[in-house]
């Protein structure tokens, strides 16, 4: 047996969503994924960790992303110049082409109280890092802080409005509507 | 023995934080809390469920709260002057006078993964609350989810920031300030 198998990761994630949506997070084991793929299950585990990273995994780059993103900005750019037009890039980049299989994952992570814990720790992650990210571009805390969230918070809502359409709207399009009802939100006092 | 102790559910929270700071959150049983407390472990479990909830349960009426200030708020105040009003008040009888009771809950806390992905849980859990309090008021689902992520993450900066801190600055004053820092970064654009 070939020790590379061409697209081996992509079929994985694509038996694992199938069999999530067909017979539960719990009943699915790592042999049936591997088989659903027409693979072993040790090619299976050159690629993930466990039957979990399967839904996470394609959250590792976020991180490195924002940072190569920030580090290469105008100096003069404010924190929230930086995450409109930061967030759009981002939504494109990392979402755009992929509804169905987010649909797909986005179903299985809802059903599941340890995989939505799980969602929400790494979206706390995230969150730190950009924080970090902006520390380090001189921002100062309290503001570093808000925008990490606000950057967070404007995806996560957007995604979940995306995700929940049948049409063929760009999710950038509906990232730029949620910053602006944001920006309306928080100026009106 | 008598059914009810008086100030027993206040001497087993005190008891608690004390040997999870001294020993570890993993390493303290019901048997060794209820000990502290001079109290049985029976009497234990008439106030808390388990030992986990002894650090979460101070939390329990807040959705109560919450939606009980936004029933009686009148009906052309905005979301964000319903925050900016709300969460002072929120901070103050919560939280005011039980500062180094938090400063104790927030260690032990940091130092448990399973306690730390309890915390994001529970926070995710008011948001949706707070966005279910702001639907029934009408406001549009958009702006009832942005509302709520804002409101959640002004306290939850705020407490951060307050619980770092060693004057006696009053909460509802941090809140305020963070409060500020958010019109402001949100308007910059």
């Amino acid at each position: 047996m070939a020790r590379w198998e061409p697209g081996a990761r992509e079929r994985l994630e694509q038996a694992a969503l199938e069999l999530f949506g067909e017979q539960g997070f719990a009943d699915t084991t790592v042999p049936q994924i591997a088989a659903r793929a027409g693979l072993t299950t040790r090619t299976f585990f050159r690629h993930f960790a466990d039957k979990r990273e399967v839904l996470f995994a394609g959250e590792d780059d976020v991180p490195q992303l924002v940072a190569g993103y920030l580090a290469q900005a105008p100096a003069d750019e404010t924190p929230m110049q930086l995450i409109a037009r930061g967030l759009p890039v981002m939504a494109t980049r990392l979402f755009d082409g992929r509804r169905d299989q987010l649909q797909n994952r986005h179903r299985v992570v809802a059903q599941d109280d340890g995989l939505r814990e799980r969602d929400l720790h790494k979206r706390a992650a995230l969150s730190d890092q950009i924080r970090a990210a902006f520390q380090a571009r001189g921002v100062d805390p309290l503001t570093s802080t808000l925008t990490a969230e606000l950057a967070v918070t404007v995806m996560h809502t957007s995604l979940t409005r995306w995700l929940a359409r049948n049409d063929d709207r760009a999710l950038a399009d509906i990232v730029t509507d949620t910053l602006t009802a944001l920006r309306t939100l928080a100026s009106d006092v």
